[in-house]
């Protein structure tokens, strides 16, 4: 597969390599002294030197005889030197940056490749919008590798989104050197159920030779899981119980297993390795969804790999899951994923694989980050006007366009959608809740809040309505346009006019996500690049975030990344009850659900 | 990569597999009731269905759901299932069997994919030669998948073959279907020494996305091995030392263990794995160069599996060494090499991992073998006429050609060659060998014996003198024309008789193998085929190889497959001296040595 990520092709410069390794031409770099994380033969080697030319590496042992006039050396000095890390599954846009930015926030955390799916972006502005983050991103040292997103809209029938992809348009994207792979799969439905546009997608993926990445979520580990994996789907990130990834991986499935900030399902995921003596070349550990605060001070994969020693995974093992594993499961093992002859000079250094924290990270040969600080720049990027004005919704809000009318009297059953906080799935709950006026509405002691998605790509003015539970919300009303997949604007109050308010200034401010109370904004982090990204830095975009996490509080929410959970409630491929523009949605039988029950 | 070799590409029945899983359409077989060796997992998972339709796998687990009217039901009864084996390096023209004998000889031994590098063919013919072979094997159920010749000549400059595969070939062969690689890239001076055409020759695989498989076979760790490496050279089958197999493991390269017929690296390699405790997946098993004796009376993978299982690896490890791993080397998991949904049914039965003997095969999900005998047929083929008339030798050949003058007298110190039983190296000796009317002559008591190579492509009249040490034949002389790798005419003997009959009695049957002693023909096996092969069974051809083994006895040879030792003899890419018609090449410092010191 591609060589778009490598500064030069192998086959361009294997014979300077070879001279470079037979001490004939010498070595741009040479690292010496180091401790060798050898995730090919899971040893540590020690007193290891590296040279490097042309961005590759050329040798890994003595390399005292690769030194030559020029020749930059750089000791370890016993330090452990580790392959760059790999993220086999990311949303850039839940980082709310843009791909610049993100590249910059995780790099001097290890990270020298991701597997990128701008589902979030596409679902906004279709592959248009791909296309600006791939120019984003390329001016970086990040490999920044795309798996083109498959599902647009996620659910067909059940939401409006701003885009649709189709079979023919996988059939040309597959064709991009930068793209490796098709963008998870998450329209399991239409792949058990044999539905053929959607094994179209995966089919024009498979026959250019290139990787379907998977989502299944639901706990099956039978027929239907079996029906997805036969479809030539690779890898799965939704594994949430140890038994789903350890039934993966017996069926030949790479097992991601996912530590996001608001998703943490590593610890009983990665049972299935700890508790089991098994060959762990399946198991994989990915993100999927980071926020800017968790990258600023947590990390990115080194902070998944230190959390994976903590549960008990052993180090090696864990630096495998994120380098070797990953590019054998993109089948890119002879490009990254190993200090080795002829692959990628991406080299992390670090001193304590109980607490793996990166303090230089390499990049094609090029030390491009040291103590936490990137020390390269890269060339400015503007993103053009029409990714930043992608507020399209088609009716004027007022308070009066939250009013729910129904004909019970008194009171009436609805269904609301309970979530479950850190983990993506919710359940479907019936409660009774007053009716006022011939109006169903929010009730803060039961902890039940009215819920609307309106569109906002083609101004349709179409909206649902619901119920959710579980935010605790007592007074004000929060709204955000990051909202899976479709990203239309989501509104959730316990009051008309604080509802209203929420969603008029995400309108104004070109998306955004935003918690007000009693006519005030207490806080908003806009989001003006296609009302999903923010092109500031991470820090400045942490230091946003947390001032909403404040206004949450201060309304009443006390759960982690509260954002990110509310974001799903739209996500009409997860169960169990969802609510999109068009309405309710039962996403385990896949109908539409009425409101009251 | 390739879907050339499976009965249907997935894309075009993922939609039927998922609705098989599902239980929506029957699946056409059902293995019920097995213990499954799941090589990704390391595991044995028992009371497993398998459920199969067009050639692939639709479930693993539990199947009832899947059987339907027409389902072909067969119980395992509670043995194991494994992946259907393959053979990472192989050279069907070292079994004189065609190719479609060949598969009919492995397949019963649970054999469903090779990867073939027809170097032999192609040294005498060229790839016309190669293209024989591909449809000789494409009648066939065996995978034969193709790495196609990279070193025709094998080291250009020291001898004469009957052609020559450039980079332009190359780039041309990548784009098949059926060429999942390169063949073994022996030519390792012209890659550490950075030669322009040989890195064009690898270069070109790499740009097509192929497989660069390897040989090298100096015992080198440290820079010529990272100068190989790091050119992209994926696997070697080369080591023969423990300490080499790890050097290419840790270095990320593929190490194949060889056990042929002949070289039995087997048990000092696998120490590598077997005494270390390191990540396996690197490691691989292979056969390289079987005779048709080994095939009818040991077998093929199923050997090399039960002999690693004999000195101590363990015997799932052992399986996944010849399945998956060597799936992952070719990045050919997607298709085969586990017992997983989508992948093609290739599935071998057997009772006893720690006696593995296949007793049922299964390919593209079609029992093709049962209790050692193949229960399917294929179609009749004929190679054409010029590939069965293949002997064009220059000169008249008497016993006066074999006189070698000198101008020392009495007695004069000369190279030997000094072969290795069971080994695929040399020694280079000198010896001091009586003078006689001014000639050099063969000294039986010291085990010398003179030694000629002929050029038999394209009538040159060329040839080269030697000696050699270590058969220890008493009277008479022997002659090949299976002679690695330009496959020219390789003549030994006692006197210049018999070593004149030797010769023309192979020039006028096309090629073959022949053991001679006082003007009597005393065995021969003919291979008419390009003077290589035989289109015989591998029982016949076994019979014949037998009654010349005794032949080579009764004149005094006792080493294991004098014939295939011999056959090394003029292999000028394998140290130390070597004979071609060109003269002595001195295989360490890659220059033509003088006959006398």
């Amino acid at each position: 597969m591609s060589n778009k990520f490598c500064k030069v092709p192998l086959w361009e410069c294997s014979a300077t390599l070879s001279a470079v390794a037979m001490g004939r031409v010498p070595a741009e770099t040479v690292i010496t002294d180091a401790k060798l994380v050898n995730v090919c033969t899971h040893e540590i080697c020690e007193h290891i030197d590296v040279a490097i030319h042309s961005g590759r590496i050329a040798l890994v042992g003595d390399a005292r005889h690769c030194i030559g006039e020029g020749t930059k050396v750089i000791s370890a000095d016993g330090a452990f030197i580790s392959p760059g890390m790999l993220d086999g599954h990311i949303h850039i846009e839940s980082s709310m940056l843009s791909a610049g930015e993100y590249a910059r926030a995780v790099i001097p955390h290890g990270t020298s490749g991701i597997f990128y799916d701008p589902h979030e972006i596409c679902n906004v502005m279709g592959l248009e919008g791909v296309n600006l983050m791939v120019k984003d991103a390329e001016r970086t040292p990040l490999k920044a590798m795309l798996t083109t997103p498959s599902c647009v809209p996620a659910v067909p029938g059940f939401e409006d989104s701003g885009s649709t992809i189709t079979s023919a348009d996988i059939a040309s994207e597959m064709k991009r050197d930068e793209v490796v792979g098709l963008g998870e799969m998450m329209n399991f439905p239409g792949i058990i159920n044999s539905v053929e546009e959607t094994h179209r997608i995966t089919g024009e993926t498979l026959k250019a030779g290139k990787i379907v990445t998977g989502h299944f979520s639901i706990p099956d580990t039978g027929r239907a899981l079996n029906a997805f994996i036969a479809s030539g789907i690779r890898c799965c990130h939704e594994s949430t119980r140890m038994e789903d990834a350890l039934a993966k991986m017996r069926l030949g499935m790479y097992a991601m297993f996912r530590e996001g900030s608001a998703w943490h399902d590593l610890q009983e995921v990665s049972r299935s390795i700890r508790e089991r003596d098994i060959d762990t070349r399946f198991a994989v550990m990915i993100s999927d969804d980071t926020h800017p605060y968790t990258l600023c001070n947590d990390g990115h994969m080194d902070h998944i790999v230190r959390r994976a020693v903590s549960f008990g995974v052993d180090p090696i093992t864990a630096i495998q899951m994120v380098t070797i594993n990953c590019a054998q499961c993109f089948q890119l093992d002879h490009e990254i994923g190993s200090i080795t002859p002829g692959k990628c000079a991406d080299i992390v250094f670090s001193r304590d694989l109980n607490d793996f924290r990166p303090f230089r990270v390499m990049i094609d040969g090029d030390v491009v980050a040291e103590n936490g600080e990137m020390t390269v720049s890269f060339a400015p990027y503007s993103y053009p006007e029409s990714a930043m004005h992608t507020m399209h919704v088609g009716e004027t809000i007022t308070p009066e366009t939250f009013r729910v009318p129904t004909e019970k009297q008194g009171s009436a059953t609805v269904r609301a959608i309970e979530i479950i906080p850190a983990r993506v799935g919710d359940y479907e709950r019936h409660v009774t809740i007053p009716v006022k006026n011939g109006l169903l509405e929010s009730d803060t002691e039961q902890d039940v809040l009215k819920t609307f998605v309106f569109e906002r790509h083609h101004n349709t003015g179409k909206h649902g309505v619901g119920f959710v539970k579980g935010f605790n919300i007592k007074r004000g009303a929060m709204a955000s346009t990051v909202a899976h997949d479709a990203h239309n604007l989501l509104v959730i109050g316990t009051n008309d006019e604080d509802m209203a308010l929420a969603a008029n200034t995400l309108i104004e401010r070109g998306g955004g996500m935003v918690a007000v109370r009693d006519g005030q904004i207490l806080g908003c982090v806009e989001l003006p690049l296609a009302g999903l990204m923010n092109p500031m830095t991470a820090e400045e975009m942490s230091e946003k975030v947390g001032a909403l996490s404040r206004a949450w509080e201060e309304i009443g929410c006390d759960i982690v990344s509260p954002f990110m959970t509310m974001a799903l409630i739209p996500l009409a491929c997860l169960p169990e009850l969802r609510l999109t523009d068009r309405g309710l949605v039962d996403c385990t039988k896949f109908c539409f659900s009425p409101l009251e029950v």
